[in-house]
């Protein structure tokens, strides 16, 4: 992380600070408000968008322009906008929206700053609780109900003490089902419906595993930051990098990881 | 309701007030805490108890002997104290266990309060988010990060516009499974995981549906009371009442009630 000095690191995580707010800010405005519509996507699946998933992500993109004009963005909602620093910011205004149309505090924004080799930076916000989860440049913490804390993954817990979770169980192909099935079968507890938030407690020390498949880069280069710098490890089910998207596997520690991955090989479920 | 007077209500309403608070205090003190130890009930199946648990429940019962002594009490840990006034308090010190292991902001104490008739008001706290849902005696309101709003159930919505929730998928028997999923198939969106916050969003007007087998008394009088002050409806499979536990069905409105109760018939679905 050299190459960033340490007043590059501060305008980082103060822009980040600020898109943050300016998304806090739009999607509070309709979080819970009467007649919230949600649009279709695509016909085939059921994927609203909001008026606040684009007024957020509009409100951190001028935000951005004002702050770091040569940066790149890639966002969830406007896509992506080339830039000249090497540096991209990926956003996704509202991560959950299932969740967020539900009325449930469980979605969030998700921010990150990287540069080629992966995230470097990155912000898990859940406006409705006003809790901010941030990691990056060694360090990870935490602003919320109780105050400030420190995040911190915990270790010592094999698969059979894992508290795992996934954002819902009709995700992904039949054998991406029975990979997951294989790994939850053999876990302590298994939770569903949280959206991003299970990334948060992760990094937070609550929970030890997060597995999930059909990702895009938006909707995990934050949650990689986060867990990393937490102490965690994030990576696809091979064990590379996962900041591309697709699937994932977020642990807690790199033993749990090691012991988990194996299970989610698809050639060995799919036999 | 005229066998209560003003005096009385005012009474139940406070007392309610102390319990909630004397709960959130104790669970608050042992959420997200490092080395939470949960025990299992019974070997088969994975059923938490915690400190916390313990130690809401106590509070509540210290606080009901002194404020209200002829009172009887229900309660999930320490069970059945007999009263002579007609009244029973029901008590859940902390719905969604396994949500309070994992860190999720989800879970509740459930306080109701009722007699022959069955529950007459209800409170559904959430003690992290500092959400407080109430209903009874002809007012249901709610107060929150944003402060105080009302609680009205939204109505209009035919089950193909529906959301439907429920704990968890792997709920129930397989004829119960089937019933649910006979519902979730015509749903529009089906969500998993949020414990007795589902109850809450659906007084608040944000779903249309929860669906639940297994419950025990405790885990539905308190959601029952604030639903239907806030304008909805709670039953069993069968339309008849659901405070005595088992399976449930709350609808934001008596139409989508209807619409739903034949496709939860279980002797149509295991023909």
């Amino acid at each position: 992380m050299s190459r960033y000095d340490s007043r590059e690191r501060h305008s980082l995580v103060e822009t980040a600070e600020a898109l943050a707010d300016a998304a806090r800010a739009v999607t509070l405005r309709y979080f819970r408000t009467e007649g919230l519509e949600a649009e279709s996507k695509t016909a085939a699946e059921y994927d609203p968008v909001t008026a606040a998933d684009r007024g957020a992500e509009q409100a951190m993109r001028a935000e951005l322009a004002r702050r770091r004009p040569d940066d790149a963005i890639l966002g969830e909602e406007f896509g992506a906008r080339p830039g000249t620093s090497g540096l991209t910011w990926v956003l996704d205004p509202i991560d959950g929206t299932r969740g967020f149309i539900s009325g449930t505090p469980t979605w969030g924004v998700l921010i990150a700053v990287g540069d080629a080799t992966g995230p470097l930076y990155g912000v898990i916000d859940q406006p409705y609780i006003g809790e901010r989860f941030r990691g990056g440049f060694g360090k990870a913490w935490c602003d919320g109900p109780p105050g400030r804390r420190p995040l911190r993954a915990r270790t010592g817990r094999s698969l059979d003490q894992a508290i795992l979770f996934t954002t819902f169980p009709e995700i992904g192909t039949e054998a991406e089902r029975r990979a997951f099935r294989n790994v939850s079968a053999r876990a302590r507890l298994t939770r569903y419906g949280m959206d991003c938030y299970a990334y948060a407690l992760l990094a937070a020390g609550h929970i030890d595993l997060v597995i999930e498949c059909g990702l895009n880069p938006y909707d995990i280069q934050a949650p990689i930051a986060v867990i990393r710098a937490a102490g965690g490890i994030v990576t696809d089910w091979q064990g590379g990098p996962a900041h591309g998207g697709g699937r994932a596997i977020a642990a807690a520690s790199p033993e749990l990881h090691a012991e988990v991955l194996p299970l989610l090989d698809l050639s060995e479920v799919s036999a």
